[in-house]
């Protein structure tokens, strides 16, 4: 058994799951994994010059043969030059974070390529679609890393009310139970970032695994409102400290310098104390390291197991 | 057809959908409204006086014989009052806000009474589950009103695989999509409040109910994080002066007093600019204002809809 969308036509995979395209730990490991067990694996191209895409991107291709995608974060130095690379490379899709991208659009369409933003708000996902956007993934502030203002329950509904293309749903899912309810919320698919950190590809530090694997349903925190992009991360001295420095003595370049190189030396070091661990509100249900390949096998079950019982509730 | 679960049975109730005990909004009318459709009605005791609350007891019981709910708001200042009277006038549904139960909750179960509280929290909810809670409804920070920080879509799963009671969800359900995605993360049922704000019945000021059709999906903020207890509201004059307040020039009191009378204000007199709007991040979902029965008849329908639509989405 499966479960079958138009997203999964769209984009030639056999499950509607993408995973999310995590700076440091979204490499061609986790990449062809995900997209070697039928779902969308997406490399993470974060604040990376191009050589390192480049790369990431050949190893990809040596491991698996199957689609995968590509997201540029719009914040980084870094990105026009990887926008022409993946141009040049002929990826066939994109997935966009930190920003608007509707002036790359129309270049990326014309070069044939699928182009996905990440949205947090009705009127993004509405802008972008007159853009040209062939979908758009609606992330709830549940989500790990940077975020917005708006729970996946309120946010999504709305989003696929709004728009035309296809929606895929991010932000506090890890299970098939989440695959389920974000399907009846309208979504075509889901993107999972945290969720695919716990597994045995991902290069994350084991450390850091280990941390989501202990965490609660209130282990996270949301800090940098005030510098205009919040992230949210594993609570720890960390975030104490730079949300400390955001309320008593606001002044954004102390803030920058406190936050540089931190993400990279929390989930590739391990600096479970001193780095940035961005991780989603849904870390509390994560309670397993495995390979990818069992951690998407395990969600299809469930969710069949979840429609089932759901049909079962129906009265005549 | 009908969705039925077993909180259906526990409750006496047809359909498996709570009114939230809104203070000021949740009176008789409403309530009696939602039972009669085949809901639970709750009525919102909130820092009204036993006078209010018996009043409200006695029109509603003449209004239906169906079950109801009264909700006991614990940050009251007649909260234990309104307990010993909900006692003496064997109301048999009891659900609570604003705090934590766990010392009274023996006492009404020796009453006969159905013991529901709101949680927040993993912890919160296996703690009232060893005080003898028959269920608690798991409300996630989109939720409008006092509110945590866990987002439904993360909350739900960890409290349903932390407690054996029934979990009922609320915070961002206002259609039969939300109502599907609840059961599919394991809750048993849902309470809505912002949804049932914008029914004929509700005695909230019409301007309030329009504002909130005319609501998108960024509409709310929260406000009262400094004083501890969270609240959200629309953004309007009031939370804006609020928040303002609470950053430059944190007073308890003048804060306390800043917010005092303002809720009702806000949702009895349709001070829409200067008075507290509570409400939900599924504002931006509501679209119209009609019978409580129309609400509930057109929510099922809508599961049923969505139900059928997953199915479909099934391969052999």
């Amino acid at each position: 058994m499966s479960i079958n969308t138009p997203i999964c036509q769209l984009l030639g995979i056999r499950h509607p799951i993408l995973q999310g395209g995590m700076a440091w730990l979204a490499t061609a490991e986790l990449v062809s994994a995900v997209s070697e067990a039928g779902g969308l694996g997406v490399i993470g191209a974060g604040n990376a010059p191009p050589d390192w895409l480049k790369d990431q991107l050949e190893k990809t291709r040596q491991l698996t043969d199957k689609p995968f995608g590509v997201n540029i974060m719009l914040m980084s130095p870094h990105a026009m030059e990887n926008l022409e690379l993946v141009i040049r490379e002929q990826v066939s899709i994109i997935t966009f974070g930190g920003g608007n991208p509707g002036a790359h659009i129309a270049g990326l369409k014309q070069a044939g390529i699928t182009v996905i933003p990440v949205v947090s708000s009705v009127a993004l996902a509405r802008r972008l679609e007159r853009a040209g956007a062939d979908a758009v993934i609606a992330e709830g502030t549940e989500s790990g890393g940077h975020v917005g203002d708006t729970c996946s329950m309120a946010l999504l509904p709305q989003v696929v009310d709004a728009v035309n293309i296809p929606v895929i749903a991010a932000g506090g899912i890890a299970d098939g139970r989440g695959l389920i309810a974000a399907l009846a919320l309208g979504a075509q698919g889901i993107q999972m970032g945290t969720r695919f950190i716990c597994s045995d590809e991902c290069v994350a530090h084991p450390d850091f695994k280990q941390h989501i694997v202990q965490a609660n349903d209130r282990a996270t925190t949301v800090t940098g409102k005030a510098l205009g992009h919040p992230a949210r991360c594993l609570e720890n001295r960390f975030t104490r400290e730079f949300s400390e420095m955001e309320k008593s003595n606001f002044n954004p370049e102390e803030l920058d310098e406190l936050g540089r190189g931190r993400l990279r030396e929390g989930v590739l070091l391990g600096n479970i104390n001193g780095g940035s661990l961005m991780a989603g509100q849904i870390s509390g249900l994560i309670k397993d390291i495995k390979p990818v390949q069992q951690i998407i096998e395990t969600m299809i079950n469930q969710a069949e197991q979840t429609l089932g019982g759901l049909s079962e509730l129906l009265e005549a």
